[in-house]
């Protein structure tokens, strides 16, 4: 403004030589670019695309929950279902408030011992960033990452299923989202060790899903499996009680993916981003069809039946191992990942049931071998370094199954992990919350059927 | 194009003079913001995401539909469930209608009492505004509007459930689409008289839910309790007959409310918008999940167990209580504003208990409660003016509540209100609508069971 | 850059006359403008508009899928259930790697017989195009294709629920996804004979909606009804078993669609397309909520009783009817075409029931008698020629029918289409899949009840 007015001044005082001057002010003026100094400017809108492209992401891996919970219920006994919807629930909730506090300040704060730990305070800053494309403001940065957290943490409770103390599962939802998820989380994400040796998990299919995976796979092996699991005729006490909405779960955390794995992209303006996210998604779309094909049919050689429950989880397994490598892979790539992941989710289905470790809903098939995968596929397939692949493959895994091993065993021997064979025989719905998930048909009704 | 031609004559006569000029222009073309002759204008890129993010955000709260039948649905007894899911399912439809002929004029109309009553006419404008940031087009205004109007309606099925009759159902939804919504809508949103005293509902704790709320509040005490209800073994009779159906419709409902409260900014671009929207996002966040532990905590005092019905309606409890004030508090405050909500939620049913109201899905505790607890928190937390807060804090739910004391009146007088003993017995779906909700297994099959 | 040194130069040799070019250039590098050259141009901007806009609308139209299968399976005996969620799981997936090996290639490639049949190739583009605005990168226009391929493709196994066999059905998804679907799309779409000739199908009512319901017309005819459906006591056998899924698919669907229509504008940056997709959207809205007040109303005088499974199908006839057409009618056109859908929509159901023919879910009134509705009323309503409009109206649906009959006819013989008569009245479940979709209480649980 005040260049302006010296400008003016120039201008009375030589006014003949000033013409082409206030002439091409008059073109300036005229100008659409200039009129922007009534509205956004480019920046700003670059700004608002980024970071509500990146709220609605948040929203999609938010979805996932209801996913889980359904999958997680669906594929257990009916006599424990409220309490699977419960624990999905709550560990949601719980996880909000945790990562709030502890897991968003350790995951992406300033390094105390460099590359292994780190701090960053309390909550999240309220000061959004200059408005730029690419300048994400800390509060949707947060939304998007306690989604990812809250992943982590739900995986678990499927793994658990149908014998583990409500009271138990509390802290270790606690646990895993103030601890264990963002120490290895930072170590990639907020630019530790596993950064800095250029290992690469472009959504988290180590970092996320893995944590989960092989936390649960600890849980399953401390808690020991359901009464009748591995009986000649257990196999109904633990059936799925109702594979049309374990169905709509995987739909719906289908439809999650594509807010986790395009939205891990963090910014969508700029014709790079743009590019990328779209790859992202249609990788994913693959990659997904990949693994539920091939365990559809790998099903009805190893079932004898074309079998839902695997043909499910085969489609999870091709969303786990396209994550670390979405962003890096060709169209090919990723359906041969996809293929491999639903192999891949079989033998470690397999491999669980000869060893007699009682997952209840595939959670380490699914999470945790197809998470290893997709960290390896990224070195196959998308050229990363593979020793690096190797590395952050192993020791996120291992971390994650560790840490856990060790709460699930305080529990235990707090005598906060396995509820008693008579609860667990009632169902986890009536010995932990006096309720039922279903009541049938009551009053006069009843008497008609 | 004119002064362009101006100058260049200039130029010829002066061309020396004109040099500078020249070179300026020769600049000014080879510069990016010229080009945009060619394709959309800034202006036209802030149009597109403002009215693109509200469409995304209609959706959202559209899909919040679903969410509340399932929730109404499974608390309430497997024999009415057809009936709720169908009240719910034609309560929009016909509530689209209405707001598209009546509600939508009446509620952003022109005054004809000024500040208590407006009309603007039958449907929408066709005509788009000059396309710029923060225009809408009137098309997406209604399609927001609408779902927020449809939400305020489909509140008062959940508690009714279970005794109402369908066809006395239609006539309420009419009366509430097309004129108890839209004319206290009018007051705040429309600019009416609460508005003009400086009365602050963001989103509509007080405008949408408390609405709902009191006028549920009102259909309850007018249609009595369910048969056996306050029985002593009258538990069964009025269980919740899914809960893995109601967790999902509160799942749906808390993904449904990112469109809600972060739409109802209504506008995406522009730093102050974005962190605006990304702030209220957070906030929402962090107040349901306050509102979910603190009822899951406070039920196990109450309850005994803890109690997942308490829990979901905790959740509920508190993102209705940020909705009025998600946009002017702290993250700190918005986890308290929950916490808060989720004690308010639970002392509300068990004062209904008390009162032996029967609310068949607590909608009084989640909506009118809450509600007005949302309108007071934004004076204790977001600095509102307290008079300002607590007069539409009262006027509003009195408003509702008088309203619809009048026409469930009306209804009882004119015997639609309530089914016969029997009818009820047997379960509204089967005296309604000749059908059961659920079908067990039949043919062969059923033998095998 | 080399202008602006060169206009330094001039500015030394002639500082005097140079000051007004010094302090134009002063300004203009204060301006916003300017410093575009360090961010996104508004060229990318349009283009990250377009293609996360068309990506938001692919991932609603994906998740229409969960909508189906709720929808499909509710709507019929709990039986087959889990065999109704595997055909509707599985031919999504394998409909996406079909479509990405041959039916893309087929909609829209180049002309081999012009107008005719068409030839693109395996697979998609990797590269993306000159970012702006209305530059569609290839992935994501696949990504939006294949969900149009797997919603023609799934309608039809509602139509032949509860007889077909699995493996027929996976030889039947193939089949459309790769060969009847593109064909007739590239007569449309893809630029063929059908568009050429200016026939308006702005979303597919027939493209997409009349393939699926004809196919479905062609499997249904060709299998015959289920056991029982058409004897006296035959209710029962064929009942909906659980009508509160039916009416969550119904809301999944109709979220779907408001990707479906509104996204096939496939440009949402510039006034116009932004006014042109929020108009959409509303008239997707009313047309719905037409086509469900209708059906409701008309149940009451067919079936005795307001029938939900009627008002459901009517809200999706009404959907339907306006995908051909909204984008060229007015909202109060919407309406209408919403009301007559419904009418039609009963219309074709009693219809099929005359000549006892047993579409198991109604697709063929829902998906293809409101199709044809659609692309009528776009002459009707919409000014388009009413000779093209009859023309596509007969040719689209004709072209499925006659496919699909062809197609089961060879399946038929193969002793590849029908199960047997003891293994339907056993269920599908059972006898395909060696389980059950729903397991009752087991264990200690069960004796309690």
């Amino acid at each position: 403004m005040k260049s302006i007015a010296r400008l003016a001044d120039y201008g009375k005082r030589n006014w003949l030589r000033a013409l082409p001057l206030v002439a091409v002010l008059t073109i300036l003026f005229s100008q659409k670019s200039f009129a922007q100094d009534e509205g956004p400017s480019v920046a700003e809108v670059g700004y608002a695309i980024d970071n509500m492209m990146l709220f609605i992401a948040a929203i999609l891996v938010l979805f996932m929950q209801a996913g889980f919970s359904l999958v997680e219920s669906g594929f257990n006994a009916s006599k424990n279902a409220l309490n699977i919807m419960f624990k999905n629930f709550i560990d949601v909730n719980v996880g909000i408030l945790i990562f709030w506090l502890f897991g968003y300040g350790i995951m992406y704060g300033d390094a105390i011992i460099p590359g292994w730990l780190a701090w960053g305070g309390f909550g999240i800053s309220a000061a959004g960033p200059t408005p730029e494309a690419g300048a994400l403001n800390p509060q949707i940065d947060w939304l998007f990452q306690v989604a990812f957290a809250a992943t982590a943490a739900t995986i678990v409770s499927g793994a658990v299923a149908g014998r583990m103390q409500f009271s138990g599962y509390l802290v270790y939802t606690v646990f895993i989202t103030a601890i264990v998820y963002p120490i290895s989380g930072y170590w990639k994400w907020g630019g530790g060790w596993l950064d800095a040796m250029g290992f690469h998990d472009f959504a988290g299919s180590l970092v996320v899903h893995a944590v989960g995976g092989f936390a649960g796979l600890a849980g399953a092996i401390l808690l020991g499996p359901r009464i009748g699991r591995f009986a000649k005729d257990g196999s109904s006490i633990s059936a799925p009680h109702n594979y049309t909405l374990a169905t709509l779960g995987v739909f719906i955390l289908w439809i999650g993916w594509y807010g986790f794995n395009p939205g891990s992209q963090l910014a969508f303006v700029g014709a790079s981003n743009t590019d990328a996210v779209v790859l992202i998604a249609v990788n994913t779309t693959l990659a997904a069809a990949g693994g539920a094909v091939a365990a559809l049919i790998l099903s009805h050689f190893v079932r004898g039946k074309f079998d839902l429950g695997l043909a499910l989880n085969g489609m999870l397994g091709g969303l786990v191992g396209i994550t670390a490598n979405c962003d890096t892979v060709t169209n090919v790539s990723a359906i041969i990942i996809g293929l491999v992941a639903g192999v891949v989710m079989i033998g470690a289905t397999l491999l669980l049931e000869r060893f007699k470790i009682d997952d209840a809903v595939g959670a380490f098939p699914v999470h945790g071998a197809c998470g290893v995968w997709g960290g390896l596929a990224a070195a196959i397939f998308g050229g990363k370094p593979f020793i690096a692949q190797l590395v952050g493959s192993l020791a996120i895994p291992l971390w994650a199954f560790v840490m856990a091993f060790a709460l699930f065993s305080v529990l235990k021997a707090l005598k906060m992990l396995r509820v008693s064979p008579e609860e667990e025989m009632e169902g986890l719905d009536i010995s932990e919350h006096g309720a039922r998930a279903y009541t049938p048909m009551t009053g006069a009704a009843a008497s008609g059927d």
